[in-house]
């Protein structure tokens, strides 16, 4: 057998043949495909589960995976550990995808999804956002410049005209380097801790995506905002750890990534069931309809969906073969005598 | 980061390096150390989780994680696939391990781990046996004759003499081949379906290691027995997948590797939980008290458990690090911005 592995150099050789905006557009169409024709008899999407631990810091390590029945399962594993940038230089959110053969169980790839994680979260939040937020140029605030504000940004920028980006984190140096980091045309402002406490009244569009401890939130100040806004809210994936004044969030109609998730780890732990209006599939299949919640306040409650994870495995492994990238790993050649566990001890 | 990947032949090539009986021993002695320290607030080990399919074929595949706080955590991958010999010439078990660092969420290690899936499971048995089973020289029979057989008598005769090994096997073929395979000093007699019946009458020590269908057992049939009889059942791992008579079951003292999994899937699932006496680390940690069932019927009930995967593959990273055998993946590199998700786009 042989497996497909891709580094994240690999993956970033895959993207850049593609181009990124394309590649962006790609998974955006792919993935809507996939959310329109859910169907959990056929492709099973579990929860993600995990461990969670304090030491030797705060962190987590879940595994979430997918199986379309009859083909192949998907077991991404993603680590979050909020001090790997100071402590470590590493990103926070680290993961691996790998990909079986349900006929035989082998596995078939495994590639980096560092970045793949980075993107397919931006991109759930655009294809929400295209269906949710006002049509128009938008003033977007952002709260928490690390790596998932770069994805959101410009996930966000294929789908709606951006005017300028208000930019916020409780490290101004991080904030600082946000507009070299975007590498695109619109201007980045970076505001302080007062305009932050105002910032829902000056945008149309708001992204948080912090690294906030479990119980020090919410990281928006509630203030009167513009009737239309959206907020498109990445960083919840803890019980405890929100990010979203309740007040705010009991005023807007909240769409939860998926249903469970979102109440055990996302801004919907906070809410009356009852403000919840559809799940990401539901909100794409019937899109027409709930365009008419674009002049309300509406809130995307982002956690990561393990079929997100395998769209973007599966768009980059098309590409990924039709270039011929990666590298091939011989976990194990087919063995003689199938009864025979030793026969590699013999060769 | 460095990834060390183990390919089935860089595992052959660690065990023939350290010799396949001395291997035994140090999985014997690390497994026993393991189970005996087990302490479920250091080391989490979750029952396994998977998807259970019929398309294209009857298969699963399941996760086994396991974590030591604080250090690293372990995930096995698992496809279990009863027509892989027939029809693709392939083991029915094949696995992989995956070991993740916790304070990073990095992967520090890939080994394919169908051979080494077979040696723990060899070696739990023969660690209960050896505990359990009457101490003499023993007429061993074996119900299934395919690559679990193999590694349960070998690693058998690593802690009990074997006198000659009874085999039988729907496919005659199968088992005709088993001496060859097992490759070792005893005696093995191919015995037909008349033998079969009455097997349980002739042994000190029974081995039941089928791919039954579900609902098709027992594989072994209820006959008066030796009053020390022990049996290792490896073979049951699907709800409603058994290979013992329960009439059988119900006059012997029953030992699981992990409770919660063997009433779900083991030979657990069809006797009154009072005949549970106790599971692999509590018998273990009392050794000595429990070798007094060695003059009664025992019946170690073995639906394979994440912690056995975990030290298997703790016993072979040491071992391939000292040896430096296995290739290195650098999945990612250490970024200089750990905020930039693209700066591998840039270089």
């Amino acid at each position: 057998m042989k497996t497909r592995a891709l580094t994240s150099a690999d993956v970033a050789e895959v993207i850049l043949a593609v181009g990124i905006d394309r590649f962006y557009d790609e998974l955006v169409e792919s993935m809507t495909e996939a959310f329109a024709g859910y169907d959990p008899a056929v492709t099973m999407a579990r929860t993600r589960d995990g461990f969670h631990y304090e030491k030797p810091d705060l962190g987590l390590l879940e595994w979430m995976p997918t199986m379309r029945l009859g083909s192949f399962a998907c077991v991404k594993t993603v680590g979050y550990h909020p001090t790997n940038p100071v402590q470590r230089g590493l990103p926070s959110v680290v993961s691996t995808t790998a990909l079986y053969d349900t006929a035989t169980g082998e596995l078939v790839a495994l590639a980096e999804s560092t970045l793949l994680t980075a993107l397919r979260t931006g991109v759930a939040s655009a294809i929400a956002s295209d269906i949710l937020a006002a049509d128009r140029a938008l003033v977007v605030g952002v709260i928490g410049c690390g790596a998932q504000a770069v994805t959101q940004l410009h996930a966000l920028s294929r789908v709606r005209r951006i005017d300028e980006i208000l930019a916020f984190d409780v490290d101004p140096s991080v904030a600082a380097t946000l507009e070299r980091r975007l590498g695109l045309s619109f201007p980045v402002t970076v505001i302080d801790e007062v305009r932050r406490r105002t910032l829902l009244r000056d945008v149309d569009l708001l992204v948080t995506c912090t690294s906030v401890d479990i119980g020090a939130g919410p990281v928006a100040t509630d203030t009167e905002s513009r009737p239309w806004v959206h907020v498109n809210a990445i960083g919840a994936d803890f019980a405890g750890k929100t990010e979203l004044p309740k007040a705010f969030l009991d005023r807007c109609a909240v769409f939860p990534d998926n249903l469970d998730q979102c109440l055990a780890e996302g801004e919907c732990q906070q809410i009356d069931p009852a403000s919840i209006v559809a799940s990401l599939p539901e909100l794409v299949r019937d899109a027409e309809r709930f365009r008419s919640y674009q002049d309300t306040p509406t809130v995307f409650d982002s956690t990561g969906w393990a079929l997100e994870d395998q769209v973007v495995l599966e768009v980059l492994l098309r590409h990924a073969c039709r270039l011929n990238v990666g590298s091939s790993l011989e976990l194990s050649t087919k063995p003689a005598d199938p009864y025979d566990p030793y026969e590699t001890l013999r060769r």
